[in-house]
């Protein structure tokens, strides 16, 4: 891996700093950005300097140790951890840092750094299950960015490819734009092709005329959260690739932690999906793209169904539908 | 439909001037502009002010009357069928108008004026004929852009919605926003509303979600260019969409004027398809979206095999793949 860490710190607990990548100048330029103090920590985080699901429970163990040092107690940890309301992993992360720390600084950089070190690992362990499925000279598909850029390790959906490619295999991977915020263009395409895999951006739109031309052997996405039946919310647009690739017999994976499957939901219709500002459809920059007067609809997420996903890429395996329930216990 | 003309002549052959909605505004602001000189026709052409293939036919018509009357003789009238080398129509036009004219101002305007009178019959006889597929309450999806921005009458696909909404149904209609050059977002959406008929934009990627949840009954697109066995091109995505709409069993139809039948072509792999420029995967306005090290794929139409199309919804009814050949003669 050429890039630099998305979130990483750097020196002691007393004087050393928090750095990550300002994602939001990407991919016109990169550029690493250190934090001190806890109001920038809350700021980055707000803005989407940093996102992504498990790197966003990097950022706040991190977080949590300057908010410590800082003496800003539990009133800090509280305004850290509701930096953005629906990331769960980083209320997790902040917390798990609250109870181990009870207030020092040096243990709670200690448990920071576990945090971070777990989920390089677990990262690294879906990409050593999920190399096996890509052979030499596959095309590969994947939606919004579940890659370096949104965790502490080397991804969830991009890891498979990450180690496909230390192991010297050849492919090439096609990356989704991901409309509305055009994650897989500004953001896969611009860690793959760093990291040296070849990469085509397409508009979402494209993805079911390559899969007719047989350039798609096998999708592999992300997921937010995954029912106990197997039903995977992830990015809007990811049901419809499903879709394309069973009706074009192509295998589609999901790759995801541990931590994303939820015992408490029965199926995917329990998920609840957010509805984002329509905004997002009406303006592209400061140009308007739709009138006032028409509807916008821009929902966040939909629910893949179990049934058109031909496994789970976990830390511990490769799972079959039915071997999901037992495997979270 | 309370929009004005797409393309419109005022007055005269010797003084009279074409009127065109000046598109490149859209959705932001309505504008007409008034044309009396060929060189203004022509950069409103090439710089697609009026876009559309028979709209394009329409402006090329009394484009033709501007170019006799001022005196440029066969060389003006070949630079303004050149105006835009893929434009089919635009061509066909000019060289009709060309030929009847034998440089009569007065008979060129005759003839455009005739032109133009034959596309507004065609699309308002594809609006009867599709009009009877529309229920009340029901959900339309459509793709693109193929409405009375891209014609001389009230268009192709959104024919059979503006019909239906004159004979008092109440339906809904969903715009994909049509990735890269959204001109569903900018254009349709934009005729629709001002029509008073009630539309929702989507991302592309939402069309999905969308028949997933059961808020699609139809499904109605343009073509650009159609096979004798009903294979169809159109706007890049127009497959996935067919795709999807197959798998939810929901109707797929394609409305085109027979002008747009090729009986030279037997399928649609014999279409040739336009790949363009990367930039308009690489920018949105003047913001970098993919870096350059990614490599873009950015074809601008897909075929639609004719397997996936529940009818063809021409000027002289609804056909079925099996009819295509022998109405084509």
């Amino acid at each position: 891996m050429s890039l630099p860490r998305t979130v990483d710190w750097q020196g002691d607990a007393a004087s050393g700093r928090l750095v990550i990548i300002e994602q939001t100048l990407l991919p016109a330029e990169l550029k690493l950005i250190e934090l001190t103090e806890l109001d920038p920590v809350i700021d980055a985080i707000s803005r989407l300097a940093v996102r992504g699901a498990p790197a966003l429970g990097v950022a706040g163990g991190y977080g949590a140790v300057i908010a410590l040092r800082s003496g800003l107690g539990d009133a800090g940890l509280e305004r850290l951890a509701d930096a953005r309301p629906t990331a769960v992993n980083l209320r997790w992360a902040v917390e798990r840092v609250k109870r181990v720390a009870e207030g020092d600084p040096e243990r709670a950089l200690a448990e920071a750094r576990a945090i971070d070190a777990e989920d390089v690992r677990t990262c690294r362990a879906i990409g050593e299950h999920g190399a096996a499925l890509i052979e030499n000279n596959m095309g590969v598909l994947t939606h919004c960015n579940a890659g370096a850029l949104a965790t502490g390790g080397m991804g969830t959906a991009l890891a498979p490819m990450y180690v496909a490619h230390e192991q010297g295999r050849a492919f090439h991977v096609y990356s989704d734009e991901t409309r509305p915020l055009l994650q897989g263009s500004r953001l896969t395409s611009f860690e793959l092709a760093e990291n040296g895999i070849d990469v085509t951006v397409i508009a979402d739109s494209m993805a079911a005329v390559l899969m007719q031309k047989g350039k798609v052997d096998l999708v592999i996405t992300g997921a937010d959260r995954i029912a106990s039946n197997g039903d995977a919310a992830n990015k809007i647009g990811t049901y419809g690739v499903a879709v394309l690739a069973k009706a074009h017999d192509i295998p589609f994976y999901i790759a995801a932690p541990k931590s994303t499957f939820d015992a408490s939901l029965e199926a995917g219709h329990m998920i609840p999906i957010e509805e984002r500002n329509g905004h997002e459809l009406r303006f592209v920059g400061e140009t308007r793209t739709a009138p006032d007067r028409a509807r916008v609809f821009n929902p966040a997420f939909d629910v893949t169904p179990a049934g058109l996903i031909s496994g789970w890429i976990t830390e511990d395996g490769i799972l079959k539908a039915e071997e999901i329930a037992a495997w979270l216990g």
